[in-house]
């Protein structure tokens, strides 16, 4: 693996050698503090993020490396003038040893990763993947259950839009006998590529419109944001509001299941803070944190 | 102290000791500059500001650390998608040691010193309080004056919504017998808060329409900008222009007296380069580096 | 030579000596890592630019250094409350050990250099000079051709508003017997003060509508993009498409000539990436890598 553009890249074997790899460096972190000393980052941002550009820059760093960063590409690089993403990635990989690119358009990290000299590694490509939250998604599925198999998950809420989602079920199909049940407004459902691709890997799916009666069955509850920046206004109107974790609907979730989102949160979860911080159900803060180690081994995996 | 979000937290012993260790700081940087090594600062400001934000770069890399950062933090980070201050600042602090923020509405800093588990630094809360700045401004009274006590000063423009004289003010709250003359345009005159304070720990103070007949009579004339960007036009453009140091009023400044101003300055300061570089009276630009000092003291303080 | 305002003030004694350090540091890149550690450099970019900030940035951290840094300093820094320049660059210049630049004015570097205690760097101000860009041009001549004299070079485009074409004449002029053709649409041709710079220094220079004659006739070819953000739009509407490379074209370069672009490049390069990567004729790509090697070597001459 030279680039990392999509969560299918990743096999078993590698996955669990990351996990593996994310747990000794947070045992062991002044082990790694000088690991990728000499070496350059580059994080190229077309689209706004400051949570996922500060965890692989956070990465980089605790690593011993060297970031440089732009945080609004689309406006401030030579896109503005017209310049091909492809010329781009050949300049930018000139300086530095490894790109992090976030970008609006749907195979645009696979398109820079066929041109560059260096790795590149997909932060968010339009409705595309997200393939590094998939792999903190998974990382914190398996820390918290204990497995990656036989896991009943429901993915809740913006399935359309949501690249998180998308990424995950790639990666859930690689292990055997998961059960996923997709939750989401009518106008915001998952599309027929990851089905066929479930079909394809003998995963069970479901749709289901009721989430009251999803939530006391499942392993994993994954909600997501209806993300109303990439949809129209009446779309928004129709999706929003209808999946809710609050202290009522909470109590409908078993005790040894977890609560993950990928963050940020708005509405779709209302609970007070002092829930969030005590209630072991509760991980999507964990996710987060898990997310800066997981970074770490994949910048490990593909610098060193 | 864990984090530092208004200017009151800081008492009389505490203000010294920061005081003689950027002192130490100035004269042996050699001997500080590993002495945060493998830590890392993020600065997260939703407001426009690059002096404050490079001058805590600055102070954080001289220091040996490193920094995170975003510069529009209110249009690229999760704000936009609706996030609370408090998930941010949660997710943030699971990366970095510490975090310095500038943000637009009131109250955010102690919001957030109040959910996160590292030190939080105002770096200016809309109209509330700009400590570090204080701290800045009273470190260069002492250096210039010798003294923190029966300083008589003249605050001097926006003192409405200028937030560096409202933490200027509860600093030099701490100490006995100064005298303090509000010196603002009708509609932008100090608040009754702090002036309750004043009283409350027996300082002197009144307010004067008449700049001329104050300028000869005090040790410290602290200037500041009309704020333009928090007002009303009409607003603006009653009070704009009334308070100038020029070189007329200038000659009114005893020899003894220091002018000084939070800058950026306009047109509130209208003197020519070469005065504003050779005029001993004039020391904002002293005032900046002493931020950068007294800045990285108070890192020290917070993350040794 | 303090700070670096306009390609002029490098003579040809300079230039070698800084080709040299250049080929050295690429060579030895280890030799280098350590050379300005503890010095810090401020990129303070009031323009649009991603490529020449982040060649800049990669540049100082190689050698050691570190950087603060913004990428929009029209917006997010003091400048949108009002403050010149010169207060601006007071205040950084007190953080930091030089100022890279690039603003929407000509002459603004100048301005800081005179005011500032530290060096200067142009990186770009408005339509005046980007001279450091002249330097990674004479340096990939030279690397190419072997020679700074007796150079045939055509420039075309937009010679009006690209500095890039304008810094680069300044250089070539301090050498001997160079022939330089002017192919720009009617509406934007170089300005007379080059041409009586170039007069000055006896060196040859035409205007010339056909590109096509030219194209078998020079070393180099120098084409440039039309400016749209600089010109009216029916002034882009007048000179776009008018000057192209494409493979058409291309076969009339002959086999030693080089084609050079400041970049980004747009509709004027007009090639497949397979010939881009593989035609020892095109350039443009290692330009901006040998961008890299001269910037640390001008940083080195200006802060060791």
């Amino acid at each position: 693996m030279k680039s990392f553009y999509e969560s299918q890249q990743i096999n078993e074997k590698k996955l669990f050698e990351l996990f593996k790899k994310a747990d000794d460096i947070r045992a062991n972190l002044k082990k790694y503090d000088k690991m990728l000393s000499g070496k350059i980052m580059a994080t190229l941002f077309y689209e706004p993020s400051t949570r996922t550009r500060l965890s692989f820059e956070t990465a980089m760093l605790k690593l011993g490396g060297k970031v440089i960063s732009t945080e609004n590409a689309r406006e401030f690089s030579s896109a503005i003038k017209g310049e091909s993403i492809e010329d781009t990635i050949r300049v930018i990989s000139s300086y530095c040893d490894c790109i992090v690119m976030r970008h609006y358009e749907e195979g645009s990290a696979l398109k820079a990763s066929k041109i560059s000299s260096i790795p590149i590694i997909n932060a968010g490509d339009g409705k595309g993947q997200h393939p590094t939250q998939a792999l903190l998604d998974a990382y914190t599925i398996f820390r918290e259950i204990g497995r990656l198999e036989k896991i009943k998950i429901a993915l809740v809420g913006d399935l359309l839009s949501g690249r998180t989602v998308r990424s995950l079920c790639y990666l859930l199909g690689k292990f055997s006998e998961n059960e996923i049940i997709f939750v989401s407004p009518e106008n915001l459902r998952m599309k027929d590529d990851i089905k066929q691709y479930l079909d394809k890997h003998k995963i069970i799916w479901g749709e289901e419109k009721d989430l009251q009666k999803i939530l006391p069955k499942v392993d994993i509850i994954y909600i997501t944001r209806i993300q109303k920046e990439r949809m129209k206004k009446e779309d928004y109107e129709k999706a929003r509001g209808k999946y809710v974790i609050n202290e009522e609907t909470l109590k409908l979730v078993r005790k040894e299941t977890r609560i993950m989102h990928p963050l940020p949160h708005v509405e779709e979860i209302d609970l007070p803070i002092k829930i969030e911080q005590e209630d072991k159900r509760i991980v999507y803060f964990k996710q987060a944190e898990n997310g800066l180690y997981i970074r770490m081994a994949l910048l490990l995996e593909l610098l060193k």
